[in-house]
């Protein structure tokens, strides 16, 4: 008999080589139907791997990140044995799960596979899937898998740099692939599947190696999961920043300027200048002090912060100057800058805690392939501050800037977030710089900070920075995706670099803590992510425009214009469309613009002193007065932007 | 008998060697009284010198600046022979007229001098010049010269330099010294002497030679210049934006982060808010809209610019990345990513004018010895725009910048402006870039713009930009010294290299013109000249602080924190100096802080529901509501800052 002990702590007797499948169907049958993964004392195993000694044991279902690695992992293997079937002398090479479904890299030989194919090959995987195969795992000598593979050199390759006794093989149907192991237990429970792309990659990922075709796919135990997901992808595409960016007139990119670097056109600086502004007000109330620091500091600056050692040989190159040895950095944060400001005075213990803010661009190099529109670029601003304190202070401002950072979500328009809090891995001390005393001091600070908020939390050991533990928040957009938002960190490592003090009431110098932190992120990256999260539709207080007004023909040029004026002392943001087109066509051109509210102009209007409004999506709100339609502007506003 | 025209045109005839002073006394004996200087026929001549052709005749004053630097050469003379005679073994080397007096520099051997010889020095100048010697010029051939000055390396490395035949000395008194002419007539004239500073100098400026000692001086013809001279003199080091900007707390600069790289403190930055928010308000009435570019492009922009060939070798040196051969630069200009964001789209006609505006960033390299203060930097901050516009738009647009111009002057207390309308040299076209046909419409844009909005406006030839003509406004401060500030520039040079278009009514495309405008200039240089303008007493609706409210005691906390909160109700910016100081303590840095109005909150306050208010400067306003106190501060404001 061996002891299996389960995730709850409690512990079963079985007879030796009994099957995590066994174990399920102990444990209820119902639950062992949805049982598609396991891992024994911490390794992936099959379900019907026979167990030999007393062991911890986890059982996976479709629910699990672990149960869909392998349930993708295992439909790769079908996918590699419908390609098989489908293209003669097509070599297989590698093909994992990865986040969203699989891949397998493929030399096709002769073949050109591209979407017109896709349909057979989803038809042949379902056909397979059907068969209700077992995956059973085998190991094999090195020998014979060499011999298996005698046909394919990339196979082969993989299998000279194992070891022997350590190769092992999955079968299913008449098919086989080297193979580490992590199957669900058949090919039956593969419902649905999706070829969703193929492009091309090179062996290994070295451009000297030759081309391999990579086919994209997807799985699921349901049709309609994947439908679902279909539907999503969809959506996403809708809602890709990228996208948007471009429909809105929001931002764009020029090859001259350079990669990354994103160029503000006016409705996306008229954006970026509302989200700043509305910051910057609650930063005021919260007893923040804006600065303003230069792009570039001497090289030495960064050498003293540690940032030329951490970034210097990876990102832009020092700038030399003619006929001096002088050496300066873009830089690539804005602490070292607000140290200098802090240092430019001494303090007493009665003037901090001081919070410097800054909206500071910092510039870090990206290789060109990882550039992706405004989430990853080489220049972009932060919405940074730095505040400097006493020990005794750094709790309640902590808690203080969780409430800046939980303020900011919930005006725009985020409900859903988790947060994470990174601490000290305890086993690697020499990994963190800074006094234990102060360490446990500034992680108990953040753990009951985000205790007392209320805040959905996980605390992550060895997450924390060199330099002191943090707090990330980690947002779910509408289409349920995980982004890393805000962030706020407590460090005891650049107080001391720049030797950073105050006096305190014992008028002896000490080191006051700093707090880094950033609800937004950034500019560029919160920006993308409200996009995708909105569609655009953003809250209408954050809108450029709040209001369109069309006016049906030049008749009525002149009321649109007393309108705007009337709107504007309303504190109504909006503006006249005079162009000579049709009444249609600047309908669909405010629609496509996400315009909130549009006004439409004509001769009843004009005689009543009223206007006809219509919603954004196509409500219809009447012909109403103006103050009627202020009322119901400032309500929506209210709903959203409450006062910090 | 010869003929000499004087600058009004008339002619006069003269007997043969007749001098400049007889022409003056032949006009009339006061204005011979009051001449010390002369040109004849574009050369500066003595106004004893014989004048034996025809020619032009100029006669100079002590209210030209040819009279004065006749002036203080001269005086360099006596101030040369004043050292001779004090201090034995001195060796004279070379003494020029500078912008305000002049400098000797002087291998003084043993002697230390210092500020306590000046009195000694001015005592015999004066004892000099009250001998009313005449200054006399006679020729010597190379060889007396260097026997002369045998034992002066100095002067005989001069003469060794000058060609034989070519060599003058002047001769006043008993003493003589190496000179190519332009004196008053007698040092009689000179009134009033004072030594200001002494300095090290290399010879020739070579840190490889030895060093002098240079003595700094002015003199005037009336004691009384030379007090109010004096009086600026303390004026000016009081409002010496450096200082102030200490004081005030405005900016800083670190070491680490390297000089000509402003760091602005919480009150600087708030102050740049402030001007910069006046600004957008006027320039979003005017219809500009604000884009936001990087601080860096890539090496190519500038190259397609020309700012490369021009800033290129000189400047800050371009930003390499690892492992691949991209090259950025900081930006000089944000002319270059104002074009690509205008190539964003394809305009029409009906489009233009686009005006975009930003507050760019910039980066030049300066020698750190030509950095001072805010006024030369190595990174500013420029209140951009670019306009772009159609030929017919041009002249609509130009006088539009005008007023937005003098809107900003007028704002911010500047009334003393004088405007320079610089064209091509029409003997040079070689020079100028575009053809003559734009040049022409442009030049006449801006003179007839510069007329009909009666600027006081000289025309200057030559001193047009290669890619077109512009407007340069000057302003003079409180002490009466003259700044450039805000600059208008026409541009046909860009829109060809970045080949902008739009496509014009007949459906061709058209090349856009463009207008580069910035009424502050900086951001850094405005800010360092309203400072020495104002002293730090800033308009009132541009002081960070307008009133700072002074409890007596901790007792009335609670009553200051309500005023502060009415005060704010009624838009009056304030803040509450809590601190457990005395009152006197607190009135003292309110007003070194230059607060405009301070409120003084005690018993007889709180119990009225009222407040005693004091002006910066000392003046009383007594106990008043803040209603009242409210309407004093609006009329304040509304006498500098108009609706645009």
């Amino acid at each position: 008999m061996i002891d299996i002990t389960l995730p709850d702590g409690s512990v079963k007797q079985f007879e030796k080589n009994a099957t995590p499948m066994d174990v399920a169907k102990n444990i209820s049958e119902g639950f062992a139907r949805n049982v598609i993964s396991a891992s024994f004392n911490g390794t992936t195993v099959e379900t019907a791997t026979p167990l030999t000694t007393d062991g911890s044991l986890i059982l996976y279902t479709w629910n699990n990140d672990e149960g869909k690695t392998a349930f993708w992992h295992s439909s790769a293997h079908v996918l590699a044995q419908a390609i098989e079937e489908l293209y003669s002398g097509a070599k297989l090479t590698i093909g994992p799960a990865i986040e969203n479904g699989f891949y397998y890299d493929v030399d096709f030989g002769e073949h050109v596979v591209s979407e017109k194919d896709f349909k057979s090959i989803e038809t042949k995987m379902l056909e397979i899937a059907r068969g209700k195969h077992d995956f059973k795992m085998r190991s094999a000598t090195k020998a014979e898998a060499l011999d298996l593979y005698k046909n394919n050199e990339f196979k082969t390759e993989l299998i000279e740099n194992l070891e022997d006794g350590t190769i092992s093989f999955c079968d299913h149907s008449s098919f086989t692939d080297l193979c580490r192991g992590g199957h669900i237990p058949n090919t039956g429970i593969i419902k649905a599947v999706k070829i969703l792309s193929v492009a091309g990659a090179y062996w290994r990922g070295d451009e000297k190696n030759p081309q391999l075709t990579r086919v994209y796919g997807i799985s699921f135990p349901k049709q309609k999961e994947l439908t679902a997901y279909l539907e999503l992808l969809e959506e996403a595409k809708k809602r890709d920043h990228r996208k948007l960016g471009k429909e809105l007139e929001l931002f764009t990119f020029s090859r001259k300027v350079g990669q990354g670097l994103p160029l503000w056109l006016p409705k996306g600086a008229a954006l970026r200048e509302r989200l700043e502004n509305f910051l910057k007000a609650a930063q005021k109330k919260a007893g923040y002090e804006m600065v303003i620091s230069p792009h570039i500091g001497q090289k030495e600056l960064y050498v003293t912060s540690g940032h030329y050692a951490k970034y210097g040989e990876d990102s832009f190159q020092p700038i030399h100057t003619p006929k001096a040895d002088e050496e300066f950095l873009l830089k690539p944060m804005n602490c070292p800058h607000h140290c200098e400001i802090y240092n430019s005075a001494q303090w007493s213990y009665k003037d901090l805690p001081k919070r410097y803010a800054e909206f500071g661009t910092v510039y870090r190099y990206e290789q060109s392939g990882e550039l992706h529109g405004l989430t990853r670029v080489r220049g972009f601003t932060q919405d940074d501050a730095h505040l400097f304190c006493t020990p005794d202070q750094l709790d309640e401002e902590f808690k203080n800037v969780i409430d800046l950072v939980l303020y900011v979500f919930g005006s725009l328009g985020f409900e859903n977030f988790t947060a994470q809090v990174s601490v000290r891995d305890p086993e690697n001390p020499d990994k963190y710089i800074g006094d234990i005393e102060n360490w446990e001091k500034a992680e108990q600070a953040i753990i009951s900070a985000a205790t007392d908020k209320g805040l959905d939390y996980v605390v992550e050991e060895g997450e924390a920075a060199f330099y002191g533990p943090k707090l990330d928040f980690m947002v779910k957009d509408a289409l349920g995706r995980r982004w890393q938002l805000g962030t706020i960190q407590v460090d005891y490592n650049l107080p001391e670099r720049f030797d950073l003090t105050y006096k305190g009431s014992d008028n002896e110098l000490h080191r006051p803590i700093m707090i880094h932190r950033a609800p937004f992120g950034s500019m560029e990256r919160f920006i993308a992510i409200l996009l995708e999260h909105t569609a655009g539709n953003f809250p209408l207080w954050l809108m450029p425009t709040q209001v369109v007004i069309l006016s049906i023909s030049e008749k009525y040029e002149k009321y649109s214009e007393k309108v705007l004026n009337l709107l504007e002392n309303h504190e109504i943001r909006a503006l006249v469309d005079h162009r000579n087109e049709t009444i249609g066509k600047k309908i669909r051109e405010a629609e496509m613009q996400k315009h909130p509210y549009m006004m439409i102009i004509g001769e009843q209007e004009e005689k009543e002193n009223k206007i006809t409004v219509r919603k954004h999506g196509g409500e219809d709100l009447g012909m109403i007065s103006i103050e009627e339609f202020s009322k119901i502007v400032k309500e929506e506003i209210n709903k959203t932007l409450k006062s910090f």
